[in-house]
């Protein structure tokens, strides 16, 4: 018997499965909204929300699909069903959700086949620069997409805090700069849908996973980015945020379950104290205070030790992978999610792309809080993550340090060289993320006081060491922030597409002399990355700084490549020009017979003898 | 054949040889000077020194004693003799040389009997408390032995860098002021020759390895001095250093081998950059530059890597453990010997002494560097360590500021949360030597800035907290430097026994107030530890931070002792009066009836009511 298919009006989202994949019924939302044959896992969990749909018998029309389970938890509302997809085909499949005395439901799900290679995808790694955007702020390129009739937070172009209109089309608009330039990998802050009140901007505030917010432009555009990028050899990082959602989020007016969000669905403030989670001395009460607390009550802190949640959360991240073609997931608030849900979901995605790469943010200065979340580590507790990459603040903060602080026994360019002396804590030092600054923080070039110099030394030393540099957007120009360190005047609008804007910071009109030096010094690096591989990726040997100069290598692994391709690099913080005698690095300078400045290749030093090093600069020297 | 025994006039050291062991024709010296027999290892190498002994036939008068092998380096006057001891009894062996065209040269050496549980001994521990002492600034035992007609640093008791007179005698004298006061180890800075020129009050600069400096007293006395402290419940723990001699010491006019001493013996300072040895970016040079290199002209650098000074400072330490019967031993400078040796040296201590006890000085800030040295730290490149402790300068540091520094997000007591929430580096933090001051450092109370609040906070965290507590002499009378960091003036005379002295630390007399109100504290705290050894040894768990009050406990250790013995120690640095409810202690709190403040029992608490907490304080609260 088969009754007729009954409407009913529910939307558990905005925007929910409306755009850019196989539409529904208005009454049901699927999650994820498709999937695709021939993944590592054959399981797949249908998230379905929909008007007292719990209770529903499930039936799909083919036997290619089994149905595993059907379940729900304490909301009427939402039934999740566990499909195993092993012997799916790429087509469209019609499930059905029967109760006793109601018309049928009845929704369509497309499986796809993947692309070519999905699987063995490489992520972003050594060889790439990250660029950090925050796209609201880039380029506004579709100025008819900035107000959304149903979204609260409209443009406010004067506000630091508010939508300036920046957007997607904006960012495909200068994918042409970026390789102009010779950034490879692009990392957007989230541009899922926040259906806030204010200070939507930012994205951290999502309020559907499966939806690019309008406002920035739609799921296939988002595609299209990221296919336009790589045909320019650049890569897509998509900004995931496991911890929280937008407290507008539907989740908060009917959630799955009681438990779906942390401390009753009350605001309670994290302690911020993410040293319980690995602390031999700590208590349970401790980390749970960290890891359940909100961050603000606009963001509702999730509560990943629910299996469905823990799910969801992981097949939402290979979805977007899958359907936008991602070279890797930057997480923000790493540590803030459940640690236990941590290692399971590093370990899914990395088993479902073995060559993608994840970097997590966790902000603290002590190495041994980075390093604990990075796989291999092996930490003492026996925790094991897959997660490939971290943030690494403490080489931000120490950088800073090395360069503003004073030439002593324990200070200046000896606290960078003691902090990567600890290296060894790292299952793998050489794949964290470095960076002088990012979108949380002053501006670098504000960090550093707007000293010139010191700035030149450490985007050098940013570009020629160990890890993957990411360059927050407008370092290039020397974008700053001196007067305040409101995060909507360090997000400043990028100079040269907006109203009224006199400096165009693409084509470098009206830039002064000084942002014409640094773009060039950036463009410089990035050429010599490229040009000079093992710039990038060589193996990183440093000597103990003496009398305020640092000297490292980056040389070619062992066994790698043959000799006569390296770099020796030399940050010197005096005042005054030194003379550097060169037999002190003859370990590293065998079998070399000539250093040639770059990029003055005029200026030649032999490996025996001595090189003369200007007054507070980073200079590279090819090694042949 | 046998020649006539001749005599030759020849001195390895001003007193080789000539006190407290069998004595020796004057023309040789051998070291070690006596052996044991039943030892884990039955070999011994005898280091023979006598002109022109290389290249000698030895031989010796019973078959019980075999001689495995005869050596020497390149002087010509030293003689390396393996034996083994295996069948050997307690008696006197002579050892005859012989070398072509010379009269014979005889020696006598005696193999003892050990002291019943030698090898069982308990080491120092976390039940202790130590007594670190600069016995020439204690008292005065014996002015007899002030001056010694062949050492050329005779007594100038004005100046902070001279020698004032303290001995043995005074430490023997005062042991009873010691058990009186609770401590249970003392740890006199070394007492071994120092025939320096200067500055030889210190002890460092080592001129003799088998002899105590007659200034101090005899090796009998120094035996005596462990007799007496034992029979106190007091162990004695000997300073030993393993990096360097004093530049007056005979190998320095007669090298037994071309590479005895680091930098072909000429002084070539050290680069102080521990980080090398442990840098997975670092070079060899850096290695060398660091552990080859001398702290000062007067103390060159022993090189560990000539394996028959290896053998010798490794006998020559179970030597005096056997000889003095040690408790264990402090290592100064530790990681600046050779790091290889360091893992032989410790790995043969602990195979001998199983449960002695040995604490590494490496002075670094950085508890990665520390943990690095601690055996079962287990560093990622597999260094191999037998060191059972380490000096826990991160925390004397990090304690220092967590009690100075304002109490913000980051900065105050959470300092000292944070640093040991990363106690999972360490093989074991619970044997760590923790301490507020030492003899190369200002001292507590100045460090503090002569708070009294904040000193008595130190000294009840140090004696509360996790590790083995050691106090600089003199702190429980709050001794200080204020208007001085010479080290001589660090190490001022303790009170009590000096001409003019109107002020006693031992009887108390003419103590203020706040001396005394400070020794009854320390003493109150030893006194504490001793009726509830759970304090010293049990295990420690802790509480974030909140609003400038830390909370930790000690309890007894999973399956060790039944619940009702512990206690909660609360730091509160406000400057106002807390009332702290005690339901967030729940979980330590489980079983518990009442918390009793110590020491004025008549404050009693209800494990689910609340107490009160006293501005600028730290108080402990029994559980029962």
């Amino acid at each position: 018997m088969h009754k007729a298919v009954h409407t009913i009006v529910f939307l558990t989202s905005l925007f929910g499965g409306s755009q850019g994949h196989a539409s529904q019924p208005p009454e049901l939302t699927v999650a994820p909204p498709s999937w695709w044959v021939g993944m590592q896992s054959s399981t797949l969990q249908l998230m379905v929300a929909g008007k007292d749909i719990a209770g529903s018998e499930v039936t799909v029309n083919s036997p290619d699909v089994s149905i595993v389970k059907v379940a729900s938890q304490d909301s009427p509302n939402y039934l999740f069903i566990d499909v195993d997809v092993k012997h799916a085909t790429a087509r469209q499949y019609t499930f059905t959700l029967r109760r006793p005395g109601q018309a049928d439901t009845q929704f369509t799900y497309d499986i796809h086949r993947r692309r070519d290679g999905s699987r063995a995808r490489t992520g972003f790694g050594q060889r790439d620069t990250i660029y950090l955007v925050t796209a609201d702020r880039f380029v506004n390129g579709d100025p008819s997409n900035d107000a959304h009739a149903a979204l609260v937070d409209k443009p406010q172009p004067d506000k630091p805090g508010g939508r300036h209109g920046g957007d997607i089309q904006g960012l495909i608009d200068h994918l042409d700069y970026l390789q102009e330039m010779g950034f490879t990998q692009l990392w957007p802050m989230p541009l899922l849908e926040n259906a806030m009140d204010a200070y939507s901007y930012h994205g951290y505030a999502i309020t559907d996973h499966y939806q690019i917010d309008p406002r920035y432009g739609t799921n296939a555009l988002y595609r299209e980015l990221s296919k336009q990028g790589r045909e320019r050899g650049i890569g897509l990082i998509m900004d995931v945020v496991l911890n929280h959602i937008g407290s507008h989020h539907p989740w908060m007016a009917d959630m799955p379950s009681a438990d779906w969000i942390n401390n009753q669905g009350e605001f309670t403030a994290t302690t911020h104290r993410r040293e319980a989670l690995h602390d031999m001395h700590g208590v349970a009460a401790d980390v749970s205070a960290f890891s359940d607390g909100w961050f603000v009550p606009t963001m509702p802190d999730l509560n990943q030790q629910n299996p469905y949640l823990a799910t969801y959360l992981t097949q939402q991240a290979i979805w977007w992978i899958e359907y936008a073609d991602l070279s890797g997931l930057r997480v923000d608030t790493y540590s803030y999610s459940d640690k236990a849900f941590l290692s399971h979901w590093t370990h899914r995605l990395m088993q479902e792309y073995p060559e993608l790469n994840i970097v997590g943010e966790e902000w603290t200065v002590n190495p041994v809080i980075t390093s604990y979340w990075q796989a291999g580590s092996n930490p003492d507790d026996g925790y094991q993550s897959s997660l490939p990459s971290v943030m690494d603040f403490p080489l931000q903060a120490t950088l800073v340090d090395a360069l503003k602080n004073q030439e002593s026994w324990g200070t200046g360019l000896v606290e960078l060289y003691s902090l990567l002396a600890s290296d060894a804590l790292y299952g793998d030092p050489y794949n964290l993320v470095i960076f002088g600054d990012n979108h949380d923080m002053s501006r670098i070039f504000t960090q550093l006081d707007e000293d010139f110099a010191l700035w030149k030394m450490a985007m050098t030393y940013l570009l020629t060491s160990r890890g993957i540099p990411q360059v927050f957007y407008g370092t290039e120009i020397l974008m700053a922030n001196p007067h305040s360190d409101d995060h909507g005047v360090i997000r400043s609008n990028f100079p040269g597409s907006w109203p009224d804007d006199k400096v165009n910071g693409f084509t470098g009109e009206n830039l002064t002399a000084q942002q014409q030096e640094a773009r060039a010094l950036i463009q410089g690096l990035l050429t010599l990355r490229r040009q000079h591989p093992v710039i990038a990726t060589g193996q990183y040997t440093h000597y103990a700084p003496q009398e305020g100069v640092y000297v490292y290598f980056k040389t070619a692994k062992e066994g790698k490549q043959g000799h006569g391709d390296g770099a020796m690099v030399v940050l010197n913080k005096n005042a005054q020009q030194v003379t550097l005698p060169l037999p002190r690095f003859a370990a590293q300078l065998r079998g070399i017979n000539t250093l040639q400045r770059w990029p003055d290749s005029s200026e030649v030093a032999t490996a025996t003898g001595e090189i003369t090093i200007a007054p507070q600069s980073a200079t590279v020297w090819l090694l042949n």
